[in-house]
């Protein structure tokens, strides 16, 4: 347990497994009272530090079979995404933990190479954390990145296209097989929890997307496309089309178990891919224009697996769905509902 | 209680609460996934960026009688207490709150003022945050800075001055007060109180060190004199001489009331300096030049209100007491102890 490491030995333990690049960060965790970087030698020239924290926990954000390995993935994660969604270069990450004492110490070891695994898997550097004693396990994550042209939430207009990366709902699918303990092929409830116990930040996808200049605004969805939509247009002061039969809900892993393995346990697709969270993909608004730009394009859905589902209306218009049935168009309102934590 | 705001009317009322600079942050806390900074506007031409991250916790760290308030503010002062061990310039701050359900709403403004009027009060903008349901009140900060010329833990020269910035032991007697629910003068019991509900970060004092060019190591003292004398000789490869009565004990106001009123319960002043935490002073070396150098000496007396209570020795030679009875010097060898989580 690592009540017997003592505060010290936990320490020491733990920051031996984080690597930096010393030409960079000249302090690095457990070295001194803060981290030390080099801002010259990290930033190669962009114009502005994006700073972002979030915090998983044992009572909240961990469910029923995720590893220490996850736990510790998720937490680097769930902050690489909200960097992906300025399309921004992260660089440094520093990770505060709450744990509670009688923690097994090869617990810990793994909630750490979750941590190193991910952070290092996207060019970030874990360079600083603190450790206290807690009633339960409490992880708080702070990202740092670099950009020039940093895609916010305010920018969609009207015309413009709606686009998602990759595809919704399998994270939900993963929650949904674990609270109702039901029973699906294999590789289907392989993928549906790995979807959820070990999600993937787009960072490649928010670096090109905001590269190619043609993003005029952008967000990652960690609780429902429904929610990230609101977001959206709130910030950006308009509304949303929205074409139902183009959201690409779950993966084509998961949908090539066939449709009927799903719907023969009541799961409605939709559902999950607009009311439940836990996917971090990107979604985000485009010029219209792009399309006309014929090799832009391509190269965009060639790098990035996107979908256009919508396009951006007048804020009074709202946002609803629609679905074409023959030629005529049918509206319907989208609900404004999703995981809330209070 | 706050359940009854909900997550988005929570987030909404916290966060127009913190002032920011447009200026320099184009995107503040809530306004997008990320915060976003100017960087060349924000770092002044500074060459390094500081990280730290730092939780307060209601299980551990609030001792009875703090007000919220206190809790918000030393949430912001233990951060900045690491900015300033490095002779930083603090900038942005974020934070990321674990909050019970219960939790009523006029507690948590009382939360949230505290965070901005300490994080204010060192010009540092809080940029961002994040809120979850947790068990227990739970605060996590993380600030940025930045240095020049970072003071490291290590570069302790052998001859080197030992000082420390203000006095020691006020908070560990505001702990022994409220543990042993002693009485004692009414302006003694404010002092301790204060101290310890609402530490004040060397920010200024840092800064002034660092820059002076004559500061070998630095470190803050938030775990008791012993504990961080013994961090920067590891650090730094030295032992340390340390003049027992050379250590400021109490402050002045504590002291004034008489040692007979502390004696008389039993407190060992020498105790609270050197074993129990809550500070947040500063512990430095410095190059021993700098008495010769009378001006900058006699500014640095004159602007860091600081004491020297020691030289560096050779590592062999250990962290000793050096008390002189008539000319005969008489060594202790101090214990390493002092708070810690595990």
């Amino acid at each position: 347990m690592i009540e017997q490491l003592g505060e010290t030995g936990l320490i020491e333990r733990i920051v031996k497994r984080f690597h930096i690049d010393r030409q960079t960060v000249t302090a690095g965790a457990g070295e001194d009272d803060c981290a030390v970087i080099d801002i010259a030698k990290a930033k190669s020239g962009h114009k502005y530090l994006v700073v972002t924290t979030d915090t998983v926990q044992e009572s909240t954000h961990f469910p029923k079979g995720i590893t220490p390995f996850q736990i510790g993935w998720t937490a680097v994660a769930v902050n690489l995404s909200d960097i992906a969604a300025m399309g921004a270069h992260p660089f440094a990450f520093t990770i505060a933990m709450g744990i509670p004492a009688h923690t097994a110490t090869s617990f810990m070891d793994k909630v750490v190479e979750g941590i190193e695994k991910c952070a290092s898997a996207y060019n970030t550097a874990v360079v600083g954390g603190d450790i206290t004693r807690s009633k339960e396990l409490i992880l708080t994550g702070t990202c740092l990145g670099f950009a020039d042209n940093p895609v916010r939430r305010a920018g969609a207009g009207v015309g413009d296209l709606v686009c998602v990366t990759g595809s919704l709902g399998n994270a939900a699918l993963g929650m949904k097989l674990i609270e109702e303990e039901i029973q699906v092929q294999k590789r289907v409830e392989a993928a549906a929890k790995k979807a959820l116990f070990q999600p993937v930040p787009r960072i490649q996808e928010g670096i090109i997307l905001a590269d190619s200049g043609l993003v005029t605004s952008m967000i990652d969805i960690s609780d429902g496309l429904a929610l990230s939509l609101a977001e959206l247009a709130k910030s950006s002061g308009v509304g949303f089309e929205i074409y139902e039969d183009k959201v690409p809900v779950l993966s084509e892993e998961i949908r090539s178990a066939g449709d009927f393995v799903l719907s023969m346990h009541g799961f409605d697709p939709r559902e999950l891919a607009f009311y439940y969270g836990g996917d971090y993909e990107l979604l985000f608004t485009a010029d219209a224009q792009v399309i006309e730009k014929e090799e832009l394009w391509e190269m965009l859905r060639r790098e990035v697996k996107m979908s256009v589902i919508g396009k951006v209306v007048p804020a009074e218009e709202g946002i609803y769905f629609c679905t074409k049935i023959r030629e005529e168009k049918k509206k319907e309102k989208m609900e404004i509902k999703g995981y809330r934590h209070f």
